[in-house]
């Protein structure tokens, strides 16, 4: 029963814990009901007991037990007895899927409602309904977690995905079980980057944590929205609003490599938490990956979103993408040539043996001779794979070859 | 009998300021003969009592009375008689048209001559003929309208026609009759810049304006030379030499807007008085919009751009897309969002009804989602509008209901 | 018997000024073996007394008296008997073209051979063979040629070809022959910039020459390469690594204005001595000229890279070509309009009779409105050209025109 607050998100929060182990701490930040943040303050803390409505036979018509989306979010406590008339206002369905129930919240405006099958609620009787509905809506908090990882230096890679979608398999277990497991293997491997992960209501909780970390915020050189992951959609990354940044460069690179059907779409101030990420005051260098798109397919924000919607193979292939995408951000530094003038003599540094038999030798000396050639502080291993027309991973290792003997020297990049 | 000087155009004035109305006041300078203006220097003042050219048989074969075109523009005084061989060269035909009259000028070469048909100048018989031509070019002044409407803003929009062609529809009857409906329009209306509309002779009297006027030039944000406005042409925008200047992408906006063939060509530095606002020392930002440009249409600097040569269809939409071209350009301001991190919270703030039915809930959520993320103070309403592909008119309204809840302000722009 | 030290080198430099005349000085500099240059040092001097292989039955097999490609290029001394099985590594052939003799150099690893035919080196029977290598590898010099032909200027054009390749006709008798051609012709003419002409040993000569002119590198303004002018392939420039530069532009401009099929590629950082003089350090304005690239014909550095592979016709377009491309870069300069404001009066100027009657009137006045717009400073006649669609040589003559009557006058264009 997960929402942008209250105790379906502790419990997702829980399991999460869980599936991280012991080495990977979770931290779970509570903000009171009521903190400004931005322009915006927490809401206050919405919990569900029960919820159900009975007709007019006395039988239960729906109940909340059954399906969290049955229930309207953040709806009020409510205990009345009705006729349809009166009650038909605050039931929600979806005349043109029949078969589904819709999922409908109302934040902001304070409300109550039940979603349910269109199938039901045309064939529901006349007579006296009666709500019962046990919510509170209390002065309390607002929950998401957060994972730092630290890497060899304190750039900063974002990931972060939404907790507040109930029962959805697409939108957003996926986020959630995803990042999880990227957690763990960032965890378990060497990285230049310090990675931090949030699992973060939508909107309010990047708000949220936005407002509470201002200082942090000029440490991100790279981060990735995830959402809707498992569906059989193409795969699908949305730039940032700078249209150009590193990781816009990596994820078009990495979709590009795996040689299979993909979409590329602009900044575009709608959809997920990088529309705060990319707000004008922050422009930070944060895409968004997924496969289907809000409102693309008709299984959005309904009960078909469910475990059959989503699909091994496609949850595997996002996760090899984002795997690839983190890699090339984490691998992309900026070299300077220590020897410019003229090319260096390579034959007496060994170098080739250095790099070893993997790769055809007229490949390594092209690799050698681009970085070199282009390493001259002002373009990254990006630049140089994308001028040159050879693989990233050729350019990461002649570049580390050439670092060896000290050919090369990191150069430092301030700033976002 | 209009010319770059002298009494047609004052007579040509006097017309323009009955259509203005007493309430717009028009200005008309003179400016003695001699004055020094950039290179130039103003000519002598041309003025034309009669000019007739009599046959050997006492007959008038042309009168300047039956049609300002029959003399040479800024002929010298002459009278003579003398035998066809010696006339001959005097006399201007178009022999691929042979019932046009040419319309010839001599401005800076002292020359006289008449220009007729081909047809009745193949037929000249032999014999001694009598030139009368009793014209003045005396020690006057050249004379040139100039209406100001305040604006909000000192900012100014330029908007000029030359008014040195006689007896000629298209070139350019029609660009003295639009600018002066648009001074009518818009001395009616409420308007942010300053418009300043000039009623000119050709390259002597926009270099005239600019010798004098050095102090303005700075202020003027985007200009327009009209002229070709009423045949049968597609409308044709001449970009300014900087081509990318806001009256440039206005005016392509307004074309495809307008759904309508049209033609956008690049600045050339040959045609009419754009060529000296868009000089290298000045590089205004001023376009020109017509229809069939000079040399284009056989018609062209002949007796048949006459009244039936120009369209009231033609006019009409030439009107009504300089209406446009100004309207985008006057509304294009430059906000900065005053909430720039993360979204503001719009529901509270009663945006939505601020904007109205007209427009349907998404297009307005996204207009002012696209505003919110875009005014960081260094793109105006034009940027967004392309950037987002929305109608200019919805990012103008949706810009006014920000500003109306104090989301935005507005960005003073300065210099040229 | 040409290297990249040693009498070979001497003796063509000494062809080459034959050929210049005694007007022209070929500076012939000699730099030490050992001497430190940039990250390489100056090899020791190889020279050839004689070098034979004989077989078991005491005749010859290969004598390099007969073709020097025979010779493992910088093969060290070797007086030996052996069997065919020990003999056969130091044995180089091309199986796949099994009549032509490969040409092959080991500079900087220790090592003997022979080059020969395939075919010969497949009948060649069981037994002792005698290896007579008489070459000598001492503490010598690298030997380069250099021609400078001072212009109006210090801003210096830079021509290189490498002399180390031994009798192969394209690869580089073609550049030697053709760099000599141009000092004749660029000496006898007058000339804005100082031309600077570099015979050199391919690598280490580029290498040498760049390590003690550091002065005079800032002051090279363009520069060519030329390898390969006379096989059958069409023309072929290769940018420098800036991919903009005037040389890049001109040579562009040259290729399109000759209207026959070309190539024009991107700078890499494989190929011939624009690997030194666009090292990142140096970064100059540098492209390579040519017609069959390296690699691509089957006979590139094979002996049937003979007289028969180049042709005149080639050889005449390749240096027709390349006159052209020096004589853009050397007429290309920055004005600036000394009457920016409104166009100056052309009419009182006698400019047209300036220009005269080679051209036609109409062009002759675009091409002096285009440059008297243009030429804010700010923009080359290059530039002029590209934009105004007119050909360089019009733009040229109005702007020299303009300059004769003080309406333009040239801005210093200083550093690289």
């Amino acid at each position: 029963m997960r929402s942008i607050t209250g105790a379906g998100v502790r419990a997702t929060l829980r399991t999460v814990a869980r599936a991280l182990g012991p080495e990977i701490p979770l931290t779970v930040h509570e903000v009171s009901s009521g903190t400004q943040v931005l322009d915006w303050s927490v809401p206050r803390e919405w919990n569900v007991g029960s919820a159900r409505l009975i007709g007019p036979d006395g039988r239960t018509v729906v109940d909340v037990a059954d399906n969290p989306l049955h229930l309207l979010g953040y709806s009020t406590p409510m205990r009345a007895r009705m006729g349809l008339d009166e009650l038909r206002p605050h039931l929600f369905s979806m005349p043109d899927r029949p078969d589904w129930v819709p999922y409908r919240t109302s934040y902001y405006n304070e409300n109550w409602g039940f979603c349910l099958t269109d199938r039901q609620l045309t064939s529901l009787p006349d007579g006296e309904y009666e709500v019962e509905i046990d919510t509170t809506l209390t002065e309390g908090s607002l929950t998401y977690g957060e994972i730092v990882l630290p890497g060899e230096t304190t750039d900063e890679f974002l990931i972060t995905t939404h907790t507040c979608h109930p029962a959805m398999a697409n939108d957003n277990c996926s986020g959630i079980a995803t990042a999880t497991l990227l957690a763990r293997e960032l965890a378990a491997a060497p990285r230049r980057h310090t990675f931090r992960l949030l699992f973060i209501p939508g909107t309010i909780g990047s708000i949220t944590w936005l407002a509470g970390n201002r200082d942090i915020v000029g440490r991100i050189r790279h981060g990735l929205v995830l959402t809707g992951l498992g569906d059989r959609s193409d795969p699908t990354y949305k730039r940032s609003r700078r249209g150009d940044a590193a990781v816009d460069r990596a994820a078009a690179m990495a979709l590009a490599e795996s040689g299979q059907p993909h979409r590329i779409v602009d900044f575009s101030p709608y959809g997920y938490d990088e529309r705060q990420f990319c707000s004008p005051g922050f422009d930070l260098p944060v895409g968004r990956f997924g496969r289907g798109q809000h409102g693309e397919y008709p299984q959005y924000h309904t009960s078909a979103d469910d475990l059959d919607f989503v699909t091994p193979g496609s949850l595997t292939d996002s996760h090899a993408l984002l795997r690839r995408i983190i890699t090339i951000c984490d691998q992309n530094r900026t070299w300077r040539n220590t020897a410019p003038y003229g090319e260096p003599q390579l034959g007496r540094r060994g170098l080739y043996r250095a790099i070893g038999a993997t790769m055809n030798r007229q490949a390594v000396e092209m690799a050698l001779l681009w970085v070199l050639n282009l390493a001259d502080g002002s373009r990254s291993l990006l630049d140089i794979a994308e001028r040159a027309g050879l693989p990233f991973d050729t350019i990461v290792e002649a570049a580390d070859a050439l670092a060896g003997v000290d050919l090369l020297a990191e150069v430092e990049v301030g700033g976002v």
